[in-house]
């Protein structure tokens, strides 16, 4: 992974499988799983083997190459329609990343060009879109970090690494090519409750990379931004809209209600299928809730009293108000809106 | 807990020990320690058997008479220098609350004062060390309820009750006697990492009360005051500086950050033994670190990858242009500042 050529990836074809690195598992635990069916992959996005909105999408790419063979194989004249089931399944898997639904529809695309056992042609796409994504993560990786001028620390939050992606990653992977350029000092990162993926993700890829890392609570970020050493906060996103709004990890719009009050750049990292050109403002991306469970328990043990209840959005909104740098493979988008939005999608993918 | 006349207290005096309730242990288990001298005291109050700014003060002013009792039976005639030891391990036994100081110092004038065997005077002291804070809190609970017009949901963070408190509490007092008067929709507390002292402790007193309790991801309340819900933060404080700046648990200052930028209220609640008139602000306030540990494992459970550091201040410091309202017993100070504290501490104890 320190490498300019290599990337851990965490999603990885068998030859007849989507092998998933277990991201519940890390960092005490290296486990991959096996998906030999769509339904496999559906369960594994929705239980979070695999999380982050590319690595999402990738993962779903991938299974619809399962749901087509299985298709083809078992009903072989009307494999599309026979498919159908599985693509829904995958496509309800969780509902904030659009790069799931996107994903799919390049994959359908891709199945409506096929003629013919469609495994070979699905399966190109599947590794198109897995490539093209590790390409856009380096690109934005050189993209972002010329945004840092100096050297400083930066703070980010959740995982956005290569865990998070095809490889090498959005927020993480402007943080690894600044620090390549010494413009990063140390990398604070927001343990990010309840999951803790900055805790058990982030510090394990930076101290994999040999990049200094400290963690920290995710309500200690705005007393960290009020002493002066952190220079930008580098996001993810989930779901840009139209107009410039970012759906991201919950938490993300704290940091940057914060990041504003302390003048520190806020910065999201994102590939232009994070972009939801049909979603016209933050309020209309889904917002997962998800169990209770997770605030109430901490591991298998109950923390909180019975009669206690729990509100748990495992995503919020940052409206692109607050968001200083929108950075694409497309290009840099400084105070995105729904103008410059339009423009960079209408523009050609850069080579 | 429920009626006016009662309230959990998490500091007795069993007539020849201090018995404290063990909040580390909570809600699992209902265990007390007792404490039958000031060095099991001071141990207690460093490992968090017993924490909140105002319950730390009581605890240790119950120290002194455990020194006092010792250094008489040992050394009668040079009892006061004798127990001068036990007194600076107090004092030393955590950093940020300036209620442990301003309790031992008034236990020091008590002992001045005293003649003969001091046991039964410094008992005496320490009682209405107690008895003060409750009628302090009860006083803070009317006056800070009066502050909410209208019925809202509010926001509270860390714990702030009976069990940081002689009993009742400070933050928690105002959203109890706000919920009795009908004020209060339903409260929303901060799991309050690392300690989780809202899942643990603040969910388990208002469920105790029937007061309607959802915890929430610290980095989630911003997104939530965005909603409109909420209509005050309510917090406490550990150490106010005479200039009104505020040091709190850590996450206090993202609330007051986010409340601000929402138009949300935000109340701090202490008594006035919480101000420091030697501490001209915020910056002079120490501010304790907790070892990484508390960060890098959940529980005895190592969560972080090998390597990685963590930065785990306790407390941080919110600047008194951003508290709308300070509570204490001897009045409320819209937009406190240094003029308005130095005149309420001039000013006489309310009745």
């Amino acid at each position: 992974m320190g490498s300019d050529a290599e990337t851990l990836r965490p999603c990885r074809w068998t030859g007849r499988a989507l092998a998933l690195l277990d991201q519940r598992a890390l960092p005490e635990e290296v486990r991959w799983i096996e998906c030999a069916d769509a339904g496999t992959v559906a369960r594994a996005i929705r239980e979070m083997v695999v999380r982050g909105a590319p690595a999402i999408g990738i993962g779903a790419a991938y299974g619809v190459v399962l749901a087509a063979r299985r298709a083809w194989r078992e009903s072989a004249g009307r494999w599309r329609e026979a498919m159908e089931d599985e693509l829904a399944d995958l496509a309800a898997a969780r509902p904030t990343a659009v790069n799931l639904a996107w994903a799919l529809e390049r994959m359908r695309a891709a199945a409506r060009r096929a003629s013919g056992d469609p495994a070979e042609a699905l399966l190109r796409e599947a590794q198109a879109i897995h490539e093209e994504d590790i390409a856009a993560n380096r690109r934005m990786g050189g993209l972002g970090a010329k945004l840092i001028d100096g050297r400083c620390d930066v703070l980010t939050h959740c995982n956005t690494g290569s865990l998070a992606t095809g490889g090498y990653g959005t927020a993480l992977g402007v943080i690894r090519s600044a620090w390549r350029q010494g413009k990063v000092e140390s990398v604070y990162a927001d343990e990010t409750r309840p999951w803790l993926q900055g805790a058990r993700l982030t510090a394990w890829e930076l101290v994999q990379d040999g990049i200094p890392v400290r963690l920290l609570a995710d309500g200690a970020a705005s007393f960290l931004l009020g002493r002066g050493a952190v220079g930008w906060v580098v996001v993810g996103a989930d779901r840009v809209a139209a107009n410039g709004d970012v759906a991201n990890k919950i938490g993300t719009y704290a940091l940057a209600v914060s990041a504003r009050h302390h003048g520190v750049g806020f910065m999201v990292v994102a590939p232009s299928s994070t972009i939801d050109p049909d979603c016209p403002d933050g309020g209309a991306i889904p917002i997962e809730e998800r169990s209770p469970t997770e605030l109430l328990q901490l591991g298998a043990q109950r923390v909180a009293a019975p009669g206690a209840g729990a509100w748990n959005p495992v995503f919020d909104v940052t409206p692109a108000s607050l968001v200083d740098a929108l950075v694409t493979e497309r290009g840099v988008l400084l105070r995105p809106d729904r103008a410059r939005i339009r423009e960079l999608l209408a523009a050609s993918p850069a080579a």
